[in-house]
């Protein structure tokens, strides 16, 4: 596999282990230290190993685990530095996610996730244009 | 200054040029580069120096050009990397942001920016619970 398709592969590994709600997996996912952090849909940003992983297992041990679908991943690549955008879908709502992976010893691990809702537009057009205008 | 007061400093500057409507500084402040991306609130992710730029040149040409305050800016730096994560005040609307800057030829470049609204809760609780249940 080329450095893409592996990131490409890393990415699709982290949405395997979130519908399996899968915490030893998200463990091996992410980067191994504290320079990781996590903004989840309305949430502020965690950082540190200890939050991300842990809201992560606060998040499967809920009432209704996620089950996100990625689409359309891209890879941006630089050096050691992997990008990957996606859309993602999560019941009725539609996100945008910026995955940014790190190659440490030949593995591309996950050292930042951000996803926020963009598919406002169906629901509330008023309110995805204001989000438009302003930003 | 330390690197970590620099990326501070250059993350500053991303949103004085916001206020400011100033598309020459964007252009000096986004790396000179098609592996720059960028995720509007609302917005699928735009790739590569033409589309972001232009999204900006847009956003400032129009009707109401962005006032946004950066708040809480924390920086989080491996080799020549620097992720910045803060918060947005966009008029009411309370955001989250990812401003990824490389270091190139010593100065810091952004290479991604991907904001989100976060201060859903105020305004509709619960849509905000919805939003922390599914992920």
């Amino acid at each position: 596999m080329t450095q893409e398709q592996e990131a490409i592969a890393a990415n699709a590994a982290f949405y395997a282990a979130i519908s399996a709600s899968n915490n030893n997996a998200m463990a091996l996912i992410w980067a191994d230290d504290d320079a990781v952090s996590c903004i989840h849909p309305g949430w502020s940003a965690l950082v540190g190993r200890a939050a991300v992983l842990g809201s992560w297992a606060n998040i499967f041990a809920g009432p209704s685990p996620p089950e996100i679908q990625c689409l359309k991943p891209q890879a941006i690549i630089t050096g050691a530095e992997a990008r990957i955008l996606c859309v993602e879908i999560v019941g009725p709502a539609v996100l945008a996610a910026t995955n940014q992976f790190r190659l440490i010893d030949r593995r591309w691990r996950l050292v930042h996730h951000h996803a926020g809702e963009i598919a406002i537009a169906a629901a509330n057009p008023a309110r995805a244009e204001r989000s438009r205008s302003v930003h």
